[in-house]
């Protein structure tokens, strides 16, 4: 049974989106997983008992008395409070006695928590946020997503190398490619950090790196090279990137809200804008870390805690963490 | 009559597009203008020769035998090529006789020789592409669009000052809402520029600066400030969103194209498919420089052309230059 610890405290509704979204899990994804519920345990009893349906023999509750908030600062938030939900929950997977962590609390906490509970791999210098855009056709894994605002041309290419790993291993691409986002496709576009990258992404064995890409290659796939699987940015241009992304939804409600509302039945339409709900595809993985840890939307709803445990079940199935680790000690080697 | 100078030769379509969007100019527009083509003058008398329908008196053919390719690098193919369009174009409004630029042509090339022969207006260190991203709340300027890709705090607040002016004097709103593209909406956000850039925008006068903004404030306006007139960031954020943002209409119309093919002639689709398609929105202007000069996409559509020359006319109807000018003369006094 692969051991799931779910921070039942964290996000902007806790604990009844939690609470929710593992009663969907339970429900409709394969049995090969238990829930260790962090929090506080009264809480969480009386939101459990809302649901009889819950099987309870694969939830456990693992007490935390204590909350990191939303505006609490990360690194001070894991040291002075030892005793909440997002500490303890990291714990029991530092201590080898749970399989990933998952919470939709403060990110950077939930960063800086991974970071320091779990440790990093060899030759990882940051740990990264990768974050899955939708598109027409298919993922693509957006990597940083805003864990890191300044990179190095290091960093990026230890993004790539992680992105390569997660979308081969977890979402099933045979050979991802990988493009780095830039102003332009020629080699000597972008500033120093991007140009220097690029170069050192060439150099890169084991992933695919087809070039710079645009921002108009990654919602319907390059001219040439098609799909591309991986993007790799700092964590400032990934985070804007992508809650301009999650707003295109809300515009076009907006723009067709103006005209007919039977358009919103239309099952096309209905089908697009499932599309552009990010709240469907549940947590973002945050790779270097020892382990699995995986960061949702403070606003996530229950079906994107859902899809988070479904994420952080297969990334323990495929063993995520172990190939990490081989492909960085073969980097290293 | 206002004289608007188009580069004849410059796109990836001409002279064919310019020569139709001039056209479409000479029959929507208020005939306040007149138009000189610039560029090679038996390819545009072929090309005019098409149209019956031109009103010859309101065109001047100016001869440039040259002309600066995509592939050209700027600084070298303005000091190379002084019979090329671009740059017999802009020395035209240089001696004062042309009123306006307007170029479908090589950007870089545009932005250098734009900056070289007009020059730029004192306390403007970088001219800034400002594109206008169409939103269902209205446009949103984002400055700068991709001409440079490393900005120091001081020429964040520069393209601040200036997209200000431009969205007051051209585009009529009385008193524009600037933001500060970030990671969060907190002042600590973002690296070493964009924090320093923060602080100085709040200091700086003449503007309504409102803050960090987030990727989702621009489509549906900010839950608190509503929409946002002026979105300032560096051109490598600029032109990836940029381009990001183009690509969306084409995954659409992959998404619905799935489905029933009816849907799209419903009028509130071709609406919102009208809306996302950049080409309707014309040329991006170049601020910062003394006089005006405005970048069209090398695969603008004849009504890009004429929406450029809409612009074109409108931003010397209002006496644009000379409101940059004293915006400046105020900011240094």
């Amino acid at each position: 049974m692969i051991r799931v610890a779910l921070d039942a405290m964290g996000g902007d509704h806790a604990p009844r989106v939690e609470i929710e979204g593992l009663r969907l899990a339970l429900r409709d994804l394969p049995a090969t997983f238990r829930v260790q519920l962090v929090g506080k345990p009264d809480v969480i009893e009386a939101e459990l008992g809302l649901y009889p349906d819950i099987d309870r023999a694969r939830v456990d509750i693992v007490p935390a008395s204590d909350v990191v908030g939303m505006g609490d600062k990360p690194l001070a938030a894991i040291r002075r409070k030892p005793n909440s939900s997002l500490v303890v929950g990291l714990t029991l997977q530092a201590k080898g006695e749970s399989d990933a962590f998952i919470s939709a609390g403060n990110t950077g906490a939930i960063l800086a928590g991974s970071t320091v509970l779990l440790g990093l791999h060899n030759g990882v210098e940051r740990a990264s946020v990768a974050t899955a855009f939708p598109t027409a056709l298919g993922p693509v894994l957006v990597l940083d997503g805003g864990a890191n605002v300044d990179c190095s041309p290091r960093e990026l290419v230890c993004f790539a190398r992680l992105g390569s790993v997660y979308m081969r291993d977890v979402m099933g691409v045979a050979s991802p490619a990988v493009g780095l986002l830039n102003v332009g496709e020629e080699d000597e576009k972008g500033g120093a950090v991007v140009r220097e990258a690029f170069g050192a992404l060439k150099e890169t064995n084991g992933i695919r790196f087809v070039g710079n890409i645009e921002g108009r290659d990654m919602l319907a796939g390059h001219a040439k090279l098609g799909h591309i699987d991986v993007a790799v940015c700092d964590g400032f241009v990934g985070n804007i990137l992508l809650k301009f992304y999650e707003s295109v939804g809300r515009m076009l409600q907006l723009l067709l809200g103006k005209g007919d509302p039977a358009l919103f039945r239309h099952p096309d339409v209905v089908r697009a804008f499932e599309f552009l709900d990010y709240s469907q595809y549940g947590g973002a993985p945050l790779l270097g870390v020892k382990g699995i840890s995986i960061i949702c939307h403070g606003a996530s709803p229950s079906n994107a805690i859902k899809h988070a445990i479904r994420v952080a079940v297969q990334s323990v199935d495929v063993q995520l963490d172990q190939h990490i680790q081989a492909e960085f000690a073969q980097g290293a080697a």
